[in-house]
């Protein structure tokens, strides 16, 4: 089953953004890519099907919610979280830090790991290191996720300077215990490490620096999107990707607008995922060409035209603004699956248009274009 | 765009069930016949293109539901049901009264009405003969149903008289208002009666006589799966459709379970229509060919069959029974989706069968493999 091995392929490249694709057991998927966040092993109001026809390779899972329920072990049973959800291509699962961590205060953090409860039924568990591989390595996903300890913003450099000693640390000893247990029952699985830091530049070097050292197959920026100002990000992301090395994917955790990912991708970042295009699709915003569309709003109670008058999508093509709006207020589940059609199809699109003009050398171009026509009110 | 004009044609018998089918202006549909239900213009958890792959060659809506949101007047001015839904297939909407009257005590009912107030914001409104024609005439399905008491059950023989006495009053003030209306300005839209009675022979006799007497183009049996037992619905039901003429459609509404529909058909039903596979499919349970599938069942969590191991639905073709399981269990909208997708593609893979037994003079032999296969427990 897991026979093919992890590769990173850079096809081409311009200025520091750069496209190409990363092999994985389940199969291939072509960067920069966008993963919509399966949070319970499904994209919120998605089919598989529905999935496949808007473009996406690959989605991420979340370990804390998995890890509870159905439980890793169920879907080790299950063959693996690809199989279990019949989604047979490449995933991803995160390390569950993010998770415990913003459930402060009923979580508590010590050098170790984190002690929480469950919000199903108040029950505890420990989340550390070596804990979270074995848990993701149960789940199965092509690329796991380090242990890491992200900080709320703003923190105190203290607290910033903790959370990286702590991501160090735990990220040695997660590398450890995974490369001991494909040693001894090889899984094909490929653990990426995470760069922590806030937004201090001297402690984000610092991170990039102790990750990079370890040689995971791909590094991840983390505790980026967490309320920051676009500067900060930006500054920050643009000053810890230099620290990154070009031959692996770097990835951009929790990330973000369409703006963001065109910022990030023109640093050089290969992999995105975030819940933004569909929690907003059931929240009665969708992201269209012209900017993010308000759906709900009573102005579009006759509105013939469909969600983006630019779009190609299955649900663009057929069903109106009126319509959708008058289901979503109905709360209706229909609107959900359609607006969340929409806007993960509005997210594949945009990212088929970057890696496309990043192989046509017209990144910039593209981007210019794009903003111009899309409006961030 | 209304060119078309509405008729029945039969196929083929056998006994006293028939295959045909029912023109109209947005298109043909085949006898026997069941309906999805689209409450507020959507049937619930699906999209039109899913309904087209079950093979759904009709819906219908709630007049009741599309008349307080969007409003008759906004679907009127976006171009009627079918286009304001994008189905833009043959719709039915029924006449209201069923919701109205099981809202009592808070619908005042008088021999001209009922007086009721909005489920949404408490609004005094009115339903009565003209009006709901008025405003199915403004939805604008292809078929439209007069309005009808239906009373519930078990019902006085004093109540269920009222019922029919004002049904047929109704049925000819709305059928003399429809045709006035239809002089003035033709839409193609065409108007069926409802036959009354509860579970009286001697009421459903001459409610029956009633309103065929008043030469719709289809007829159709109100006040049945309202609670009484399969005995008194089968009797009640052979009863009835005895006087109903065979060149016109005969409409059972609101009905039902797998066999009821087989036990109906058998009578010379050639329309369906009820919640039962959607409503079904939220709250726990799928049909299947071996019976109903209490799905969120602790027996599934590890069981890998499809939902019904002899299904050909998309959803049977790729999901288990422990994925979907698992993701009912945690609210995932991904879960009602696949198991609505599920239970409509079983219905009409069922109509299909029967419509083919029709026409092989096999209906009865169909009937009973059927039921030997189908558990109900």
């Amino acid at each position: 089953m897991f026979d093919k091995k992890f590769s990173y392929n850079c096809s081409s490249t311009d200025g520091n953004s750069r496209a190409g694709s990363v092999s994985t057991p389940h199969g291939i998927f072509h960067t920069p890519a966008f993963m919509p966040v399966g949070t319970s092993g499904a994209v919120k109001a998605m089919m598989g099907e529905s999935l496949e026809e808007c473009g996406v390779e690959i989605i991420l899972g979340n370990t804390y919610h998995l890890y509870l329920r159905p439980g890793a072990k169920l879907i080790k049973e299950m063959g693996g979280l690809a199989k279990f959800n019949s989604w047979n291509k490449p995933t991803l699962t995160d390390s569950g830090g993010f998770q415990v961590f913003s459930m402060q205060p009923l979580s508590k953090i010590d050098d170790d790991g984190v002690t929480f409860r469950s919000h199903h039924d108040g029950s505890e568990h420990r989340f550390f290191a070596e804990r979270v591989i074995e848990i993701q390595r149960d789940i199965g996903a092509d690329i796991i996720m380090s242990f890491d300890q992200c900080v709320p913003y703003p923190a105190e450099e203290k607290l910033a300077s903790e959370g990286v000693r702590r991501t160090y640390d735990w990220a040695k000893k997660g590398q450890a215990h995974f490369k001991k247990l494909e040693n001894e029952s090889p899984t094909g699985i490929t653990l990426f490490g995470i760069v922590q830091g806030s937004t201090y530049p001297d402690l984000r070097k610092m991170s990039a620096e102790q990750i990079v050292s370890l040689s995971f197959e791909g590094n991840a920026i983390g505790g980026l999107a967490v309320g920051e100002s676009k500067k900060e990000m930006e500054d920050t992301l643009a000053h810890t990707t230099g620290f990154l090395p070009e031959d692996k994917p770097r990835y951009l955790m929790g990330v973000g607008y369409p703006e963001d990912i065109l910022m990030a991708v023109s640093y050089g970042i290969d992999m995105f995922d975030c819940v933004l295009p569909t929690r907003n699709a059931r929240t009665g915003m969708v992201f269209t060409s012209e900017g993010p569309l308000i759906f709900r709003n009573a102005e579009f109670s006759k509105d013939e035209r469909p969600l983006d008058i630019n779009c190609k999508c299955r649900v663009c093509q057929r069903y109106s603004r009126a319509y959708i709006r008058h289901l979503y207020n109905q709360g209706e589940i229909t609107a959900m699956m359609l607006t969340s059609y929409h806007s993960i199809y509005f997210y594949q699109h945009l990212m088929r248009g970057i890696r496309a003009a990043i192989a046509n050398k017209s990144f910039s171009v593209f981007r210019k274009e794009f903003l111009e026509k899309y409006r961030q009110d």
